[in-house]
């Protein structure tokens, strides 16, 4: 049996893994907390730049961080180094949670295992695969089991400033997701625990599809009632796809849920939204991508969505919608037009069966209900 | 036993009580959709001057009204015109909803009860009755079970311009939502059907004192991350104060719910979130309702939703902070510091007995359970 971490101490050492924008804003939130923070950063002139000056040379260029933290890197944290932390933070992008996970797994002393922390959001691309999955594979059900999730809308710039943000915190183990919430929360970052990672997860990769869809009805010139029916509408597939996944529907009217969404489609800095809404100004995907700069998770995401929704065979038509525009040339307006067509139906048609996804994960993890 | 109306033909005979703005755009919505609308208003001046114009004197000026609707009045219809009705639409305010059915209520043929649709949002004050509750005092329960309430995020000046808008449609008695919903649908005009009115109608009750809290956090100046977990927050205690009553917490995650909230907060034009933001710049109370022209519902909603929650003795911290901001002189910075200080806690705690209002209403209804 594994040993759980006792609460850690008012004071915890706290090793992050992924020094970006978000990576590097959790650190800061922690460091000025009065923790001790080491962030790894796998650049060896990003270790010296940010040792040397206090700061991060590609995101959030004029905060000056916590000087709480310390950069390690860029050669991977020894078994010794990760034997002395409390916490390990990943704020890593999902694709690459798997490959990290590999590496690290022989260093994880499995007598004092520390609480393990993950921030990211999306789904595996080719296997579908949540966060705890990847886990469960690279790491054993166990310590899945005990590991913990963070979302909700929060904006790194934001956070740095001390503007009030919540979050949401999930684990298979509330006792854990408990113990995440006391070293993170503050005033200024109040966190709300919960039990159903899964939906967590869920939450904040899908979140990034309907963002899509609602840049698009901006971009077309609709208005307010729209914009709320919409937000509305992607809600309740969200929440149909997360219950036939196994997950619970009250999730998605949480922090991760309703208030990243709200965030990612009400703000014109988003990526996602983005995307959408040059759409809807009649802009090819193609030009849309190479000029944006980074990757929208939302365009790669309704891909492996795609496969879960036609797997469960569950009714999503704005997901099939975006996917149809994105990926098989479909037509705006008459896509918009068939949406608009479709007949009355009941508001909330949760499926009755249990989610044949998750029950297979909880197999995986040894909760088999 | 009341005989329910057959499903009305294609082409219904409708009056509409309330010639205001979210009346008249609804009798317009409908007679461009081929019914034959009235739509009686008391003051003969508006009688003359819409039938003489077919424009609405007082609100949507600049609208042209579909020729499919004739107002009447200023006399209260007759009972032989009510008999030839197959739909009757309320669109007054919900202070004025008991005093109309008294005097209606004997022209009602019970035997062929028309179709009874209620759009009024709010709490009647003093009583704190939803309208559910008034039409059972005043037409009895058999009416009350089959009267149908219509809520979501609906602009009036965008409905008249066709901007494609959602609403959910709800009722006790479900095959009424849907006739409702016959009525009402059009592809720029989505219903969508549940059967949850208390739900219904306490989300649009309650959404605007959340308004007031997101317009206060926008006035005092915080930003993005702030206000989509303050809208999550008041939705979580929205649903918690719901679900306490006796309504269902999925309700609070459509339109009427999530969908009408967003809309409003989203809304620089939305009275709710005037009143708050203008309180965030620190404006006193007194001076922002003299100029604003017009009653903001959550002001006066916040009371009886005080007198509810402390009856339930459910947590609502949001809520027991605006009423003290408005009526026990509470000081905002405080206020605020208190809230962003309270410890950490599960985020969705919803209550686990039965509501006992609800219990009660239900029993007023013939509905014991």
């Amino acid at each position: 049996m594994l040993s759980l971490p006792s609460t850690p101490p008012p004071k915890s050492k706290i090793l992050v893994f992924g020094a970006g924008n978000f990576g590097s804003c959790l650190a800061d939130h922690l460091g000025n907390s009065d923790h001790e923070v080491f962030m790894w950063s796998r650049e060896a002139r990003f270790v010296e730049y940010f040792n040397k000056h206090q700061r991060n040379p590609d995101y959030l260029k004029d905060h000056e961080f916590s000087t709480n933290i310390r950069v390690v890197g860029p050669e991977i944290p020894s078994k010794e180094m990760m034997k002395q932390m409390d916490v390990l933070l990943f704020a890593i992008p999902t694709q690459g949670v798997r490959e990290t996970l590999i590496k690290l797994q022989h260093s994880f002393d499995r007598a004092h295992l520390p609480l393990m922390i993950f921030v990211n959001k999306g789904i595996e691309t080719g296997t579908q695969a949540l966060t705890l999955e990847i886990i469960a594979d690279t790491c054993g059900s166990e310590i899945a089991r005990a590991a913990t999730f963070i979302s909700g809308p929060s904006f790194a710039k934001e956070i740095v400033r001390r503007q009030p943000t919540s979050v949401s915190v999930a684990s298979l183990t509330e006792s854990q997701a408990k113990k995440a919430s006391e070293i993170f929360h503050q005033p200024w970052f109040r966190c709300y625990t919960g039990s159903d990672p899964i939906g967590l997860e869920l939450a904040g990769a899908l979140k990034n599809v309907y963002a899509i869809a609602t840049g698009l009805a901006d971009g077309l010139g609709f208005e307010n009632n729209t914009r709320a029916g919409l937000i509305t509408r992607g809600l309740a597939e969200m929440t149909r796809i997360g219950t036939a996944y196994g997950a619970s529907p009250l999730t998605f009217l949480g922090l991760a849920g309703v208030g990243d969404l709200f965030l990612t489609c009400s703000s014109p800095t988003s990526r996602n939204y983005t995307v959408g809404y040059r759409l809807g100004k009649g802009e090819p995907l193609e030009d849309i991508i190479k000029t944006l700069g980074s990757v929208a998770e939302g365009v790669t995401t309704v891909k492996g969505l795609k496969k879960i929704i036609d797997e469960m065979q569950v009714s999503a038509p704005l997901a099939n919608g975006i996917y149809a525009l994105l990926y098989e040339g479909k037509d705006l307006h008459e896509g918009i037009q068939e949406l608009m067509c479709r007949p009355p139906s009941r508001e909330l048609d949760l499926p009755e069966k249990a989610g044949e996804p998750a029950k297979r994960l909880m197999q995986k993890l040894g909760l088999d209900t």
